[in-house]
């Protein structure tokens, strides 16, 4: 609501994003460190996600559940590489119900653990093969430094945990997932991504594989969006999830898990927004259209609002999502801005000159200014407004498209490589060995994002040590 | 799965209950005590729930969000009765990422304090109010007794939370929610139930005023299945929650909060099921209808399985909620009683003779036998199956209230009295003195569920101590 104007990308992408945050009313800070606050505008776009992904889950055989929060201390421990992974990061319940608790208690920062006890009790035999269940919740992880929506103590997810016979299957199912991932973030969210494999100092602890989609920001930085990790048999093999087969044997489960979180809001305003504030793509955006009417006297008003008031429940009634902006004491103009900010992908602006000509000026939030306006007759409203909305959701995604193509780089050698990865991403050739990762980070705190899986093909000089390779790697830096 | 009977209500219900539940796998025992897993089936129907609800809420103007589950252990405190009431059911974190915390977290019990912390920073003026939020999530209260679904440390629900410029808002709001859940249980989960306010000493802690709705289970014990608290100014002033009002006078705000839980599955569970199982209201169903195949050999199997895959994407096409049970290895009968078991409204079976007179028979699952089979032509089933979905959820409330009504009693004295709430409700005259209330409790177990709202009038003495009293209350024993 405040008129002061945001910092610019360029003058400080990382002031730009935390204002933008707080004055567009998505999120706030918590009294806890590290917590966030999401407020109704900002859960409004993450109920739009989860109806998305839930939507895509179900139609490929998931069902939903919920699991307790509360862990057993203990359970952590029984995966080795789990242990490590996530040791340094639990929050610790020692007490209850005003008594010290015999075994402390963790908030689950992921559910692999208490999902292999229960799965290990429920599944006996193939018969009961493959459980594919989601969770929609949150999880804790104690964070030292945090970033709304990007990095939080608690944030929100979803975690599917599935268990099959076969490694086969378990391989199909984390590939599946990935694809629904990468389906989702380019239809729904005009986010392109790169889909890939992880290194393995980059997996999931206590995965056999973890899959990825990577995203660039506006500051040419990368952001996993979303995992997608095959646990092989270890979580089996640590809570004795088996199933007798065909042949009468009794066998390990292959399972896996994979999520998408609140971070996948940042990627939303990162990708998208410009320095007037968000951009949401219309498929998300709680309000796809704000219809702002414009009046000087009490008799304009009158028949601007019998307009306005026509107008959202025509689009309404078409199953559209729009707000009218009704707000006595500010000007049309502050409307204007404060949507802009709010990133509302389509303005309708109707005065008495509209009413007189049964037509309404439309004004594309993607492109400012005279460029996005035009002035179209009521007639035939809802096919205009579809029509244009489809197109914001097209340009938003090319223009992402684009600025990530314009800045990923395929550096000659290592000198270009380190220009490279501070203006984008190198695509670029690596050995496979991880001392060569290891380097690359410390030198240029550039990471493997992963080893996409579209591959030009042929073969090069590792980026790093120059020994022959077979694979280009995503490197980039990264929240 | 298991073919072993279930104990009759009337054997032990609850017995009866706590098998039902495991047995449909609705929901299961968590490692930690007291904490449950919610089954896909049974959170398929809480889904079903939360969107019946979630669609009144947002009628209603009310917005999602989302507030941290950490909660700092001070702000428990500020409020008086709410510390005197939730202090002895917190969970307490004391550590985090390996280190002591400087002040113990609690995981929220309800979130009155962080939200009430919230609003009073996002709160200004009087063109910032009402402030109508609602959250779906989880809390915990360390409970000492638990049962699935009625009483768990965990346990999901929502809460709704909001702030007014005047007591009188706050009121109608706090109405208006008790009349959502009204109409709620009544025409989605057809579970007839009263609204009334608590008396003082079952009101929540730091409300000045509660209300609730109660229904009557299967044994005759009351379950209180929501509340909705007026917290007058007491959270407002605890937390500074204030406003400028259009004079330019700082004024304390009046709060109310609501909610209902999970709790509400054991109150299905409970009102509606039978020696042979669940027995779901239509609207909630997670699956309203199954379909089960019947053959004797492979051209049976053929012609049978044409057919309801046929009659599935025809109901499915339709929006009704449809599985088709084509497990291997088990009989037809065995299917009946697993789905009769499991609470599904509806059957449709399939044989070769259905096939040839291109009919089905429909079984409704709240009139065993043959009462309440029918054979009803392809032609039009999906209005017939409409119209039998209408009766059943029809048949169940009308049901539920006769119930409800043949065991409400008028005792004429207290031996009357005490004889009533043994078998059901006693809807008696009280002077409104808490000794009276207390006495009743400690000797009869009996408590005031509510003083309904709707009254029948006149004056008479109180069933504990004789005075002249112009309301009934509706004494029970509860859940």
């Amino acid at each position: 609501m405040s008129e002061q104007k945001l910092p610019t990308r360029a003058e400080d992408f990382s002031e730009w994003y935390n204002q933008l945050v707080l004055r567009s009313e998505m999120a706030d800070y918590a009294p806890v460190r590290g917590c966030m606050i999401v407020r109704p505008y900002g859960w409004a776009l993450w109920e739009n996600i989860t109806a998305a992904l839930d939507r895509r889950f179900k139609a490929t055989g998931h069902v939903n559940a919920a699991f307790p929060l509360l862990i057993p201390r203990s359970f952590i421990d029984k995966e080795k590489s789990h242990v490590a992974g996530f040791s340094p990061e639990l929050a610790v319940v020692t007490h209850g119900g005003g008594e010290e608790l015999a075994e402390p208690l963790v908030i689950r920062p992921t559910s692999e653990t208490i999902i292999g006890h229960a799965y290990a009790k429920w599944i006996q035999s193939y018969r009961d093969l493959p459980v594919l269940i989601n969770q929609w919740n949150s999880v804790v992880r104690w964070e030292l430094r945090t970033k709304l929506f990007l990095r939080t103590l608690e944030f929100f997810w979803q975690e599917g945990h599935t268990a099959h016979a076969t490694l086969a299957e378990a391989e199909a199912e984390t590939r599946q997932m990935l694809d629904i991932y990468t389906d989702f973030a380019v239809n729904e969210a005009a986010v392109p991504v790169i889909p890939g494999r992880k290194s393995l100092s980059e997996r999931f602890a206590g995965a056999d594989q973890t899959f990825s989609i990577e995203a660039m920001m506006g500051d040419k930085k990368a952001l996993q969006s979303a995992t997608s990790h095959n646990l092989g048999q270890n979580f089996a093999k640590a809570f004795e999830i088996r199933y007798l087969d065909k042949e009468g044997q009794l066998q390990h489960c292959w399972t896996t898990s994979w999520g998408l979180s609140t971070r996948f809001v940042g990627a939303i305003i990162m990708v998208h927004g410009d320095d007037q504030g968000l951009i949401f793509p219309p498929r998300l955006a709680p309000h796809q259209i704000v219809i702002v009417p414009i009046f000087k006297n009490d008799e304009e008003k009158a028949q601007v609002t019998e307009a306005t008031h026509a107008v959202r429940a025509e689009l309404s009634a078409a199953g559209l999502r729009v707000t009218l902006d009704e707000r006595d004491g500010v000007t049309p103009g502050f409307k204007f801005n404060d949507w802009e900010m709010r990133g509302v992908p389509l303005r309708i602006e109707i005065g008495p000159k509209d009413v007189a000509k049964n037509s309404v000026a439309l004004a594309r939030r993607d492109r400012p200014g005279r460029e996005g306006k035009s002035f179209v007759p009521r007639e035939g409203l809802v096919a205009v407004v579809r029509e244009t909305l489809d197109g914001i959701q097209k340009a938003l995604h090319d223009r992402a498209l684009e600025f990530r193509k314009a800045n990923t780089h395929d550096p000659k050698n290592y000198d270009e490589f380190r220009n490279a990865v501070e203006n984008g991403f190198a695509f670029s050739f690596w050995c496979g060995n991880p001392d060569c990762e290891a380097r690359v980070k410390e030198e240029t705190k550039a990471t493997i994002r992963n080893i996409p899986l579209e591959q030009p093909g042929g073969a090069g000089p590792c980026i790093a040590c120059g020994q022959p390779s077979q694979e280009r790697a995503l490197f980039g830096r990264a929240y």
